[in-house]
């Protein structure tokens, strides 16, 4: 049936393709963030476009699994070698060209995202998307689970900002999809089948980017209100109104209160939630001051533009503090990133703190609220006996309910191994089928991330390691 | 090996679907606005969603090919049933919902672009894409062909404006691809397989479409400059500058030259090209004013903003006298779309034109210049024996050239049956195995839109239709 054996590594050397046994390598492709470790059986560092193409031939001939990794930054354990194998590290082929009078960047796939966009800002332009992870994450892995970020309420998501790729296909063998063009009706679009196929379809090499006017002028605003339901109309009256937020950041209030605790200086008002806004472009600073007088209106709420970079500074410590805060609550946490649509965000907030309630556990909840995607959690404490079962059923709920209001089960990181469950909540068995059938056309031998996605998993044998420090600690 | 047949007639009718075997009924789904005609044996008029579900359920029975149509604008013989069998046409099924709370339209696939925008606009919003065919067709066929339009230059093509949809399979079952929420990333991404695959991977039935506030304010610029090589220097201008035109549409001297001596009243300048701008949005009247100081700099351009509405209408009135005045020229047009990189736009032109002088034609262009996207023209007198093929080798040999350059043969036509030869030239053979093996899987009966995009036909029997008078004549 094929796998993993030794008679391949003769193989991978006489292609001059770097690997290694070592067990520390091995470990360190092994997991990503939500840390937990399948250790694969061979550790392959591709530093050249072919050197995938190169693998890939080399795993169809034994029938090995393969399983494609950037950064490892992801949330869903997409890039965790369940199946053993070899796992394909692209992070060495990191090329960032710049085209400044096209207005495009032609990338390598494990090229850093914030690096992408600092060259870009070399020439007065932007790469828009900005994941959390973006000092760490690559374009590969973006495109692998379509991520999303901050700035995409106003820039769209990964999927938005991709132009063309190309690809090898589990054959070995090399397409290109799409073209740096900004039109393009040529026949069944490959592009965005592969975005967002977390490595199941191909391994993506390279893209070529849009890139954006970088906007020289930025405000930031921020709003605190009297609970969250106070806070869903503030959100409501931004979306409204004619403001365009490039960033629209909502806290609830146990979010808020864990940030409040942790860090005294901010000055935050006791049992509030906030919602943090930045603009940019012409006219950034008269927006934020018109989203600070619009909110300021509800009552109880406290709502300020910056006055200058220093404060707006002070403004987004609130929300970078917000995921590591948490961790005041209980030492775990469970995350799901899901999406809403907008006039069932205040059923489904009451939904989940009922549902933390009964379960004991707190439920803090942060998120993209122009976009209507919420990053949910149950904290629990990995010591005590029941509370992580107690934590997963109350998550598997909250996702049920979410698909019920017409949700999604995913906004930005994919499905991966860890949702994979979910599938059959999203799709219909009709849908999941045409997935599978693509699937089985591009990859009849099953070798490319074989598990995943489509194909829920038995996962129970794995926890979250402790104590392991990831790079973006 | 099937086919259609009599039996199916009482299945169509055990079902409730209407159909007809009329000659004018047949003819009326046989052709598109390219006037090649190919009559079906049955032509079907779904009124509802389960009409299309249940007609190829029956189809699948007998192996009989069905090609669907929407309004039958196309512009590459895409809904023309050279293989036989029936036609499905959908333009009954056109209900349009809007929810302005969530800015989203829900509408049936016969929905017509432009009703589908003035119900939008009841709101205060509007649904962005404008194909110049838009009032007449339908969001089906713009979904099918990733239809573009003069807008395409701020908001985008079909693909950006379009959150979800659902389609029928090959089989009949029905499945939703994507949902209506800002961000998706649950699994490979259907939806945007299905958006461009021109009726070949299924039948759309209903769409959900993202809808945008409505500008309150335009404004328009028209700029002519003295020959094409400054008309180029006018858009470089145009794409390097902070403006943001929702149209910009470029007319060469040879189209220009069309429409002065069409008429006369629009004092258009001897031996000019023009470019057309259309801003919205807060500060549109500057950023019009800005479009004609910046253009009216160029030696021996002169440009001017428009004062009033009238003002408007009138240089828009030069843009949509283009495509009819070129009929001067000559009674018949081969004309494609294809894209350009910017850097390469001078090069083709001087290519395109010597083609012309060769084959003792004309060869107007004129094009939406933010995409690259031109509409290249060859004109020649269908009753003078050769001109014909000199033309159609000409526009070969155009469309060699533009993907030399790095172009691509369509930007929003798509390739339906009449640029199925060009597949070859744009995708690698691995490229194209790959599309049809996502067909296969699909529709391993190869009844849907049997014989287009993915397989090049012979239709050296066929010539365009004269005299026929379709809707939009």
């Amino acid at each position: 049936m094929g796998g993993f054996c030794a008679e391949m590594l003769a193989d991978l050397k006489s292609a001059g393709i770097e690997y290694s046994l070592g067990q520390e390598a091995l470990f360190s492709v092994s997991l990503d963030h939500m840390r937990y470790s399948s250790p694969p059986e061979c550790a392959v560092f591709a530093k050249r476009a072919e050197d995938i193409g190169n693998t890939l031939k080399i795993c169809s001939r034994y029938v090995c699994p393969v399983t494609v990794r950037g950064s490892g930054t992801g949330c869903a354990a997409g890039c965790v070698p369940f199946c053993g194998g070899i796992v394909l590290d692209v992070s060495g082929i990191n090329f960032i060209e710049i085209d400044p009078a096209s207005r495009t960047a032609h990338v390598g796939a494990g090229a850093v995202t914030a690096d992408v966009d600092a060259a870009a800002a070399k020439h007065g332009l932007m790469y828009a998307p900005d994941p959390s992870s973006h000092k760490y994450c690559s374009i590969g892995g973006n495109i692998s689970c379509n991520a999303g970020g901050l700035r995409a309420a106003k820039y769209g998501v990964t999927r938005d900002n991709v132009l063309a790729l190309a690809a090898y296909l589990a054959d070995g063998s090399e397409i290109t999809c799409g073209l740096p063009l900004k039109k393009f009706s040529a026949g069944p679009n490959l592009r965005d089948l592969f975005i967002g196929s977390e490595g199941t379809l191909g391994v993506v090499s390279q893209a070529w980017l849009r890139l954006l006017p970088r906007p020289q002028e930025k405000a930031a605003a921020l709003a605190f209100f009297a609970g969250d339901e106070k806070g869903f109309e503030g959100i409501k009256a931004v979306m409204r109104s004619p403001l365009e937020p490039a960033v629209l950041e909502f806290m609830d209030t146990e979010t808020v209160d864990c940030v409040r605790r942790r860090d005294a200086s901010l000055q935050i008002p006791e049992k509030s939630c906030a919602l943090l806004a930045e603009f940019d472009g012409a006219g950034a600073t008269g927006q934020a001051e018109h989203f600070a007088e619009i909110l300021g209106k509800i009552p109880g709420a406290t709502a300020r533009a910056s006055k200058n970079e220093a404060e707006a500074e002070a403004f987004w410590r609130v929300r970078r503090a917000a995921s590591p805060a948490m961790y005041g609550l209980a030492n775990t946490k469970i995350s799901q990133d899901i999406v809403l649509p907008f006039a069932r965000v205040g059923e489904f907030f009451e939904f989940f703190k009922k549902l933390g309630r009964q379960s004991g556990l707190h439920t803090p909840i942060f998120g993209h609220a122009a976009d209507g995607n919420y990053h949910i959690h149950f904290m629990y404490d990995g010591n005590i006996p029941g509370e992580r079962e107690r934590a997963q059923q109350g998550m598997d709920a909250a996702v049920i309910k979410a698909v019920e209001l017409g949700g999604a089960v995913s906004g930005e990181h994919g499905i991966g191994a860890l949702k994979a469950k979910y599938m059959a909540l999203q799709h219909s068995p009709k849908e999941l089928e045409t997935m599978r059938k693509i699937k089985e056309a591009l990859d009849p031998l099953n070798i490319l991330n074989r598990g995943k996605v489509y194909f829920p998993q038995d996962l129970s044998a794995y926890t979250p390691l402790k104590g392991v420090k990831l790079p973006w600690d």
